[in-house]
């Protein structure tokens, strides 16, 4: 037989795992619906000038290009047609690209259908997104994104919200987690009271690793990245600031007193610890001045969520973007925003057998197939259980009952109904319990009522 | 501002498009769940060795073929890099595809997951395809397919089981349909007799025609597509038949006494109305001696659903198929299937004015923030209203009265809450209802109770 598989980094997904992916997407869904968001979908491809540019050089190089259909090298000039020209190539035989994540397509669908959205806009999409990565252990080539963002406000109430709705999403899963937050502005005004504005990323990037190698490692990075001896030491009261979240925000207010963004920030800050202190929440929410993530759009909060049981990096992050549509020409648009990672959460939910018990929801019961006549009695029966809501099947064959037995074993079917000759001459089902191998004589209205309340049990 | 737009045929979906088809989606799921059938996913790129020659010469031109990442030149030589070479250059430029439909990928997926696999399998699929056909109206690039098939057992049950669930889908939609069935061992017996086997197709695609352009055109097609004066008289018998299914059946088991395959066919197709006639069921079922179907692959019962009040084609459509895995190497596994049209469907439900009012499942209420101190008020009635599962928002910005109205009227949110500085010291809600515009004062709880109550009317 010839051998068949899928392109590296993809997945086929088989009935349990859909049963454990629809269960994460639902939860987050059902969340991301009660506090009032509504879902949309774009299309898998997007023009390739939509995607270039957004996601950086390296962004570019791992977007997948569709080669454009017939005769694709019509545009392509003969003194084109070579080696050192792929680049270029690649753009002049391709002019669509598969999405690489939900929030430029976001951007360009708010752009398009401006006139038709009703500002402040509070959208989710779950939808799956595609990445020339190098396969690795975690890692996809297609992996779906599960994306909450408002956009069309700048109240921070919407900050707290996203906030809340991260705490409300992972207690439905049972995960304990750390919310860690910061502010881009924040980070802003650092570099620039510090005297190394240009340095924003060295900063963030040392700092960040505070936790791993402690700070005076962290000093002597700053060093070898170039901050002056004078920068690395007006720094030392800031990564040394300590007491709870106010306390630190009010120091970090003295000491960002040059820079009017970072005092923004501390203010911004501020702020969403008043909404966040008013509200009972099961995670704890944690001020942490060395978060800054990768992504260069964000200008405001930034918002990280840890699982404080499986080191996995982060299971959800988000923040504050000022000039979203603006890469697309509508300008003064700010939205906030936040990511859920399914597949950690797959990882973490599996690793801590946290998936319920009855996250399948197959087949209830299997009527065993004894013959001709059986069959014909049989059929007489199902739609009172289909009408009754019970997922019901009848063995599609004749075959013999160990084979049936052990279909129904296979596929985790809860009841078999065994109808032979006598219980046709007494009108009744032998239903039998597969997991404790009890057997039950029950009329077709007891064995509806039967499965129903195993199901809710 | 620049001009954003889409690749042509691809379709965002608004949260209104969103919630009608997702009406579509989890009522042909539900029906699918009922019946013991589990989903499955697979990637939307597959190999293109997978892909390749299965759909016919046209077809492989309709394929979107995905450009190799890094240098897709490195494996092409100096003297296939010209224009001569496009179909091969293509090819040596990219190895995957996007999926053109769903049963090519659940072949792959069955010979490549057999082991795992318990047979007879009942799987659903509901995914998107990509097709670089020329977009127009009602075709387009990207479009939902949403297939349920059986493998593994060669029971005629499975194909009443499939006519079962079609009926009961368009029966949930309120749509008045007919499914005409045939089968291809009939027809192929039909070729053999008038002594014409290897003009199967010219007979078909000119029977097809009869409703339309009548008996004598079809003749006429016939001869001059090259069948002989002979063949044609001997069709007409056939042509003719008239009476009952039954009666339309044993009068072909005669003609077709000379063809061992059209005998097959009729008894199929009797066994097939004995169930049929054996269950009360919404829909006519139709002997259609004249339906044959594009897809080569079908080899048994072919069925085809089209809309009693809107001409809009086949609304679903199936067959048996007796070697689908082979094309991957596992012989002797016979399937049937049937895949619904979600964007047919859409337009039938859309022009017949079928979508249930509730359809969109947005927010419930939206409290009007008046100001900071109200704001804070509000924020700790918030989660008792979404505990009750009640979708909840609270406008985010101070915003003038007028313009948090029509926010809630433009997202046709039902009621809409004010709590203003006399409200919090009554401790009551004003709820306004939408609708009728009244105005009631209430408690938490009574508020909670009264959307809950109007939910369910």
């Amino acid at each position: 037989m010839k051998k068949v598989n899928i392109p590296k980094g993809t997945r086929d997904y088989s009935p349990d795992a859909m049963a454990r992916r629809r269960y994460i997407f639902s939860t987050i869904e059902d969340v991301f619906r009660l506090y009032g968001y509504q879902p949309i979908e774009t299309p898998a491809m997007e023009n390739l000038d939509t995607l270039l540019g957004k996601y950086g050089e390296e962004g570019d190089k791992l977007l997948f290009k569709i080669l454009n259909s017939g005769d694709f090298l019509s545009g392509v000039g003969d003194d084109q047609l070579h080696r050192g020209n792929i680049a270029r190539l690649s753009t002049q035989i391709s002019e669509k690209g598969l999405r690489y994540d939900l929030t430029v397509p976001f951007a360009r669908y708010v752009v398009q259908h401006r006139n038709e959205i009703n500002f402040p806009f509070k959208r989710y999409q779950i939808q799956p997104v595609w990445r020339a990565d190098r396969p690795q252990k975690g890692r996809y080539r297609e992996f779906y994104q599960c994306d909450a963002d408002i956009i069309g406000s700048r109240s921070l109430l919407n900050e707290f919200e996203l906030i809340e709705i991260t705490d409300m999403v992972f207690e439905r899963f049972g995960m304990n987690i750390d919310i860690r937050i910061n502010n881009r502005k924040i980070l802003a005004g650092i570099a620039e009271v510090i005297g190394e504005r240009d340095r924003l990323t060295d900063i963030t990037v040392a700092l960040d690793k505070i936790d791993k190698i402690g700070t005076d490692k962290v000093n002597e990075e700053l060093r070898s990245r170039g901050l002056s001896a004078e920068a690395v030491d007006k720094l030392q009261p800031i990564i040394n600031l300590s007491g709870d979240h106010f306390r630190k925000l009010e120091n970090l207010k003295n000491i960002l007193s040059g820079s009017e963004t970072g005092i923004q920030g501390v203010n911004e800050m501020i702020r969403l610890f008043e909404y966040l202190d008013n509200r009972d929440m099961k995670a704890s929410v944690e001020l942490d001045l060395t978060l800054a993530r990768g992504l260069n759009y964000y200008t405001g909060a930034i918002i990280e969520v840890l699982s404080n049981d499986v080191e996995i990096g982060s299971v959800c992050g988000g923040g504050r973007y000022d000039d979203l549509t603006g890469i697309f020409g509508l300008e003064d648009v700010s939205g906030v925003g936040v990511s859920f990672g399914a597949d950690r959460i797959y990882d973490v939910l599996h690793q801590l057998e946290l998936f319920p018990e009855k996250v399948s929801t197959g087949t209830r019961i299997l009527f065993v197939n004894f013959g001709r006549e059986e069959e014909k009695y049989i059929l007489t029966l199902l739609p009172a259980f289909r009408a009754a809501g019970i997922e019901t099947e009848i063995y599609p064959d004749q075959a013999k009952l160990k084979k049936q037995m052990s279909y129904a074993n296979a596929k985790s079917i809860p009841f078999v109904a065994l109808v032979g000759e006598n219980e046709i001459i007494k009108n009744i089902l032998t239903i039998k319990d597969m997991e404790t191998g009890m057997q039950k004589e029950l009329t077709t209205q007891e064995a509806i009522r039967h499965i129903l309340v195993a199901n809710e049990g």
